[in-house]
């Protein structure tokens, strides 16, 4: 047999394309330094070696020389989950490289940020990066989700560095890993360390981006495949007629992948837990939605539907919180102990009388073995594990128990039957798509002349994402301009935002203005699998979350 | 936004490629009927106006025309769960029939054979029809699991066909639709209905194949499909080098979905049905297998996996299937009644005393929910529902305890942690593979032929399909000379036989030859998506499943 695939050594072979900049020489622009107001001062105290710097582009050069007169090592680390076009930053990275300089040397550091601390690398040449060029996962020197953020940690990181010569660091993760990218290069800065730090956007989640950086890398390849598999449940659905389909997608803290599935999709029915949010629903505000939803279709006589729900849903509901923090708070207490003597059947009751009114009743409202489960199986810390329940199941459970009352109240004649999904891990390391290629690919050659221009403390951007890769523009944020400040355990700290799906914003207005068509009616849209050969508009399409963002309309140009 | 995806689009204009006797004239030839056995004698017995016919091909002819003087009016139902490529049956079909005449006529049948019984029907038109092409699904007109067996349903159908003009009916199914198709053709031929009945070979499963028919559509489209997540998850399991995934994939009554899959990913575990049922093994043997790969890995430092799992195993261990006939046989009894008067967790221990002492220790060392759930969830017929056990979590939770006891044993040390999934219903509605597309069409339009020569009692075949699709061959086999006898209640009934992986054939030796190496070593490879367009072998690649069967190897010409 082979191998690898025919597509696997096909996609090998694959060129990213580039913005125009980088294929030849550039010429570094830089942006006015906007005045800063009372955060980003207090933010510039606390960074005072890596704020106050300029955003910067690079622009097509004819004259300047883009070379370098001596080899440059650099140092690269996947940090966090993985995304689809990793590999392609590390060969955008490796190509760069090579061409400032032949003897210019890369090193991948080995499962995250373990291999940079514990001296773990390997150096990465031309044959180990071959086989892995456009190909999914992080597998070429895996990933890791330790917490590069210890002064021991960036000391001990030092002296590989050293030792190896390498004089700038890539890290390559979320908002977390970049905060942290951050503290690492004011501190590096701080000691004259001599190594630059550059961030790259990862996350399928999608909720790493902003006025600065127009979408992080793996979204659109994770919800290119999740659309798929929703198209296929959708023409299941409607050719069988007799289901109801609640599938949960990835997205604990934010719910891009699922609208993006739903601008995509048209399904009947999709949660957006930010909305749900600022509605302050209930858990059974929820569930009162969907089952009229169930009970409006049902009316039509069309006993099916497709419910898309964002995994992070019951943490967004803040009276599901609110029994949450009551409950960490309450099961952190000797006293609570006294539960572990108790039948199980009897503790659910037990604890709800040690609880506000408001969280007893909505304890005492789930399914026994949710609740049971709540009040089990707890983290590490102590904490309850909401991520462990079973959301799509639970819904379900709980629709078919309110469209029952429904009917006993003569609101409701029709049957109803579900199934659930969840699809997540099948779409972190799927090959990317041909726009998650070209934009990790053009990153990782981003981050290289940001190396090359000497800067540290600046993520690498690639802007104008809805345009063909040659017209996008590459350039470079302080981490500094991406940051805000939260209050965590009483303290200021400084924390690059995690961007929630913005209500005001197009993406949603889009969807909001169409969700009650797609509710009564069948307007499933089938997006089939990730493309990457045939024409422009199969396979090189961004998200129509990017077409929205930026151009306002989800149409072609 | 567009109601259709670009993809939709694009693939609505794609032309299926067809033997090269379907697109001008044709020239029908009969193969030899061979001398019938003793079986053949008792079924052409039972079918006396459609046995002993020929085995048909449509050869090329330069000078015969097959354009009929009278336009042909011809019916179409599809029969059980949906298969990528049902689509371009009804759209082969429909060419097919304009061709030979443009005013012949095609109605489908809504919702399967209940639209044929109950006179539910359309008239399919191009404008009907064009957005379908190529698509997934069998929502143009919907399919029902009724059986059509009874002669009353027969003469209610016939009302409905001779009021349309109908001469012949297509009917698109699996072995079951395929058996009943041939006792309603040998029905309408012996009252001289002057209905023909042809018949389609449709299942993801891959069970409906032989000596005479290369495969099912829809296997091929759905085997890729499920590939190209499980390649994902193995991208995902070494890059994260921290669990053992272990996906379930469909397939109850055989395995050829689990073993195409492996044969194109190579993952560490897959097991195979009817492999383990010919070893007699128990349940204890297979976790007792998985779990020394587990510990066979861990020793060479890799904590991490990927295992298949067939829905159907459980239903194909000779001793999990004693248990469960002696549970369906002691819970139909009064006395069983018993059990619902007791506390639930008294219950499994109450049954057991009940049973042979080799089924009670079984059911006693089943996890109590699993136990309870045999117990107490059974289906309108009273039996014990094995399908709804999670086999992919019971196999994960006895996997685990069996690795706890090698510790203690001192024989295996390593950490044992599991995701499970279930890949399922997102491969059923996909657009189908280019392999589907071509197949299908050509399956209707070979259909069209069949009817235009006046056969009953025929499945369209189309074979050489690991060829090219204009050499392939169509053609037509008797319903008859799929048929063997099994004993039904008592009854020798004459049925299309089910077909199980065949443990001497060359799909399964490959992979028994493999099997031990991809266990110990990672030999992942990553199939990737679907793919439409490019080079032939992405795109038009027939299942190696196939190519070991017909060309007795997995790699290119």
């Amino acid at each position: 047999m082979f191998d690898i695939s025919p597509l696997q050594k096909l996609r090998s072979q694959y060129t990213p394309k580039i913005p125009v900049a980088l294929n030849g020489a550039w010429r570094l622009c830089t942006a006015d330094v906007p005045t800063p107001d009372a955060e980003a001062k207090a933010i510039a105290m606390m960074f005072p070696h890596t704020s106050g710097m300029p955003r910067v582009y690079l622009r097509n050069s004819e004259t300047e020389t883009s070379r370098q007169e001596k080899p440059l090592n650099v140092g690269i680390l996947l940090s966090g989950g993985q995304a689809p076009g990793g590999h392609n930053v590390i060969s955008g990275l490796f190509d760069g490289l090579k061409s400032l300089h032949p003897d210019s040397r890369l090193y991948g550091f080995l499962m995250g940020p373990d291999g940079l601390i514990n001296h773990k690398y390997i150096e990465l040449t031309e044959a180990l990066i071959a086989p892995y060029r456009n190909a999914g996962g992080f597998d070429m020197i895996g990933s890791g989700r330790t917490k590069l953020e210890k002064k021991e940690q960036f000391d001990a990181a030092l002296l590989i560095l050293k030792h190896l010569d390498i004089s700038a660091l890539v890290i390559v993760g979320g908002d977390d890993s970049n905060t942290n990218a951050a503290i690492l290069a004011e501190y590096y800065r701080s000691i004259n360390a001599g190594v630059q730090i550059i961030g790259c956007p990862k996350t399928i989640d999608g909720d790493l981006k902003g006025r600065e950086i127009e979408c992080s890398f793996g979204f659109d390849t994770a919800t290119k495949l999740y659309a798929e598999l929703i198209g296929n449940v959708q023409r299941d659905c409607v050719s069988a007629k007799k289901y109801w389909h609640f599938i949960k997608l990835m997205g604990r803290t934010a719910s891009h992948i699922t609208l993006e599935c739903a601008l995509k999709c048209q399904p009947n029915i999709a949660i957006i837990s930010e909305d749900v949010k600022a509605k302050d629903w209930r858990i059974a505000d929820l569930v009162e939605y969907i089952a009229e939803v169930i009970a409006k279709r049902a009316e039509r006589g069309l006993m099916y539907g497709i419910a898309l729900i964002p995994e992070g849903i019951l943490e967004f509901l803040p009276s599901f919180r609110r029994l949450i923090d009551e409950l960490n708070d309450y099961l952190s207490r000797p006293e609570s102990d006294h539960i572990k003597r108790l039948a199980r059947l009897e503790r659910t009751a037990f604890v709800a009388e040690h609880l506000k009114p408001e969280n007893a009743s909505l304890l005492l409202s789930l399914p026994q073995y949710v609740a049971l489960q709540l009040l089990e199986d707890r983290d590490p810390h102590g904490n309850v594990q909401v991520s462990k329940i079973e959301t799509e199941v639970l819904l379900v459970e709980l629709v078919k128990e309110r469209l029952s009352q429904m009917a006993a109240a003569g609101r409701y004649q029709g049957k109803f039957a579900a199934l659930t999904h969840f699809f997540g891990y099948e779409g972190r390391c799927s090959f990317p798509s041909n726009f998650d290629a070209d934009y990790c690919y053009s990153l990782g050659r981003t981050a290289v002349a940001l190396i090359s221009e000497g800067l540290t403390g600046y993520m690498a951007t690639v802007s104008n994402t809805t345009h063909p890769a040659d017209h996008c523009v590459a350039g470079g944020v302080p981490f500094t301009r991406l940051m805000h400040l939260e209050r965590r355990a009483g303290l200021a700290k400084p924390v690059i935002r995690k961007s929630l799906v913005d209500l005001q914003g197009a993406p949603f207005a889009y969807f909001a203005d169409h969700r009650s068509r797609w509710e009564s009616e069948d307007c499933y849209v089938y997006p089939g699998p990730l493309v990457f050969y045939g024409p422009r508009e199969i396979c090189d399409e961004p998200t129509l979350t990017l077409r929205l963002e930026i151009d306002g309309t989800p149409f072609f140009e």
